[in-house]
């Protein structure tokens, strides 16, 4: 067979990486694919910009609408990023008949409802491995690998910035901003990094990966979403002490109401090997019915590492030219008019446990008050520590529960707030133990 | 579309797993396949035998050959296990152009070669997801997800019975004989559990997973096999106090000479996520040159985790039944006229640090005996530990090495086992550091 065609859009980070890794492995690519991938055209806004691959060879050009166009293309890689304009190309590249290849997280959680129905109807494929931890296969893994679970349940460690965050926060007893500063500086943070450290790039991803393992639509504005900002080296300490590694998780689970949909900082047991994934690396367990746990780890960032993810989605769809549409794997793993509307669960009804962190007098009767409040509402407690400050008559007070439900968890909190002896509010971080044992 | 027709052969475990999986996820598997997969009629060698599976509703035979024959089965799941009479019905099947799944790791690493050959000239797939590391989907992984590297090396555990064995000698101090009673008793081992101890399993893996990494043919008879009968609870805890852990691995890498393809207990520092993975549980560690370090983790055996991978291949292949054939996954992830013949290294080359454990008389002059030997052969010492015993007048001697070639490490030992010091035989364990990072 003669060469693919590939007209890459955007030439950033990713779109060099890609261009590195499709010239520098183009021998075992077309050993693979039965054929070679001949990239057709390029596109970036700005030609004279330096960039960490060679274009000397390229057919660059700064006109995206021209490559989608282009009729000797077959296949669009989007790796500009962003909502706007990559979603008008996108569409524009399907209506005009292409296969697509995006990394782009924001426009698959927001508007791929509306660019796979648009696929569907133009008998062409979008793939998206690369827009959910870099170079896991991930999508793959859970659409074809796991097809014969009935998914249970989801976590992620799906934003590196904040993992390299919280270990080095862990392994060098930084402060948040210290940390973040650090991060920026090494390049694994952008400048504004609200997108990372607030959870909203690890709902982007957790809604694909809902999707994908339950059947149901992408609905991002349904994700429940926390940051890491407020953790500190303390809460870390602390919840070492009680042997558990906190990490920023992206958690799917089925419950007997529908399926929850979270984003936020969680305590897990130091002994799971997810717990131990450290700096940028991602990692995720899913949890199905047949299969029993698995984890699925790697680099979830990085040029060549989501580089990666994109070639493989190329080689797929490259492979999937002449193959008649309806046997092609569905975009969100399950079959376009069998999606089902399972219900989003919401906050309230979460169930978890829970680590809570308090300052309290340092006085008798303190911790009859506290633990009170939790027996009257019916929450187990699994452990307490209390620990003296170095100047204050106060003591720091922690508290692991079991599970309750959160708006249970919320009424104790406002309780808790309204003791004399309990000063400011009352840390809450929520406690998972992704404990799965195999079938 | 109407159902997909499948013939199961063998309803043992993996066979009665995958009736399982299939009845009660049909609703799920369907909605991703986009039709239904009926089992057209299984194949038991005693029909009054008490399953694990409901059979009340499948068309029972005894007559494998009347299954594979049979003109409305599409796919064959060949679940017997072993070489013969699995290779005949396979091959009996692909004649009669249907396509195969199967868990049979025997029959892909010996056969495949020709079998693959078979396939290719009928038009049909051989898919065998579940040959190897049970339900963990790293065929799919390797030859699809990670399609845009270079692979450089992988790594596994894929020997549930071996790994439970290490684990339970050094979570409980049993001895190896011990902890394979209790393996046995499990159910984790079999009574002759030669293929598991000795390694012979895990290279039957190895060579399917070094061809699909590579593009190298199957060649079982040129994996360096070696198993774990001689490790011992000390061995394991002086593994312990020099920061490594003792696992049982198939290791494929490439060098600059060829390579490498081999099965041996290995020390792996404990800080390597790898080195956590525990009981019968698999992980499989791959490191391309685009996507860094990667690790997949999962059940490496057991009725559903492996049903799970088989009904993930059935529902690629049904997919698969309507393809043109020359846009199909190639068998060994290269296509058949594109694998290569790259040299597999011979023991004498490989390139490995050591962990050596010498008994020695407890006298001045024998630690200078046995430093001067590695440094005549420019063998470097990492690490020397030097115990004694409660009783002899002996002291055990361990020697942790850097990187050496084995040729050189054997002359070494020739030479030590000369020194009228030393007692007995050097016991030798290699150690790899397994340390990619990611780019």
């Amino acid at each position: 067979m003669g060469p693919a065609h590939i007209g890459i859009l955007g030439l950033g980070t990713v779109g060099c990486g890609t261009v590195n890794v499709l010239t520098r492995n183009a021998d075992e690519i077309s050993r693979r694919a039965g054929r070679q991938i001949s990239i057709a055209a390029a596109c970036a806004r700005n030609l004279t910009r330096r960039r960490d691959c060679d274009t000397s060879e390229l057919n660059l050009t700064t006109d995206a609408v021209s490559v989608v166009e282009n009729p000797d293309i077959d296949v669009i890689v989007e790796l500009i990023g962003g909502e706007s304009p990559a979603k008008e190309l996108v569409m524009a590249a399907i209506r005009n008949r292409k296969h697509v290849v995006t990394a782009n997280k924001a426009l698959i959680a927001i508007h791929g409802n509306e660019i796979f129905d648009c696929a569907q109807q133009h008998g062409v494929v979008v793939a998206f491995e690369a827009a959910v931890a870099g170079g896991i296969s991930i999508i793959k893994a859970i659409r074809e690998g796991l097809a014969g679970n009935r998914i249970e349940s989801l976590a992620g460690i799906i934003n590196g910035t904040g993992n390299y965050i919280l270990s080095s926060m862990r392994d060098h007893g930084d402060s948040f901003d210290q940390a973040l500063r650090q991060a920026q500086n090494l390049g694994y943070a952008e400048e504004d990094p609200t997108f990372d450290i607030e959870g909203i790039d690890a709902a982007h991803k957790l809604t694909i990966l809902a999707a994908i393992a339950f059947g149901i639509p992408l609905q991002f504005d349904k994700v429940y979403t926390e940051g890491i900002r407020n953790i500190s080296t303390e809460d870390i300490r602390f919840a070492e002490e009680l042997g558990y590694r906190i990490k920023h998780l992206g958690i799917a689970k089925r419950t007997t109401t529908g399926v929850e949909l979270r984003v936020h900082p969680t305590l897990i047991p130091e002994r799971r090997l997810i717990a131990n994934v450290e700096g940028v690396m991602n990692a995720v367990l899913v949890n199905g019915d047949a299969v029993g746990p698995t984890l699925h780890y790697g680099a979830g960032a990085g040029a060549e590492p989501t580089a990666s993810s994109v070639v493989a989605d190329i080689v797929d769809v490259v492979r999937a030219l002449t193959t008649d549409p309806n046997n092609r794997v569905p975009h969100l793993a399950f079959q376009a008019n069998a999606i089902s509307d399972i219900p989003v669960v919401s906050p309230g009804d979460f169930e978890t446990a829970y680590f809570l962190s308090m300052e309290a007098l340092d006085r008798p009767g303190v911790l009859a008050d506290v633990t009170r409040i939790f027996g009257e509402l019916d929450i187990s407690i699994e452990a307490i520590l209390q620990r003296e400050p170095v100047e204050k008559n106060t003591a720091q007070v922690i508290i692991l529960t079991q599970e309750t439900k959160e708006q249970r968890m919320m009424q104790a909190l406002v309780q808790l707030e309204e003791l004399p002896s309990i000063m400011d509010a009352v840390k809450r971080i929520r406690v998972e133990h992704l404990s799965y044992s195999a079938t």
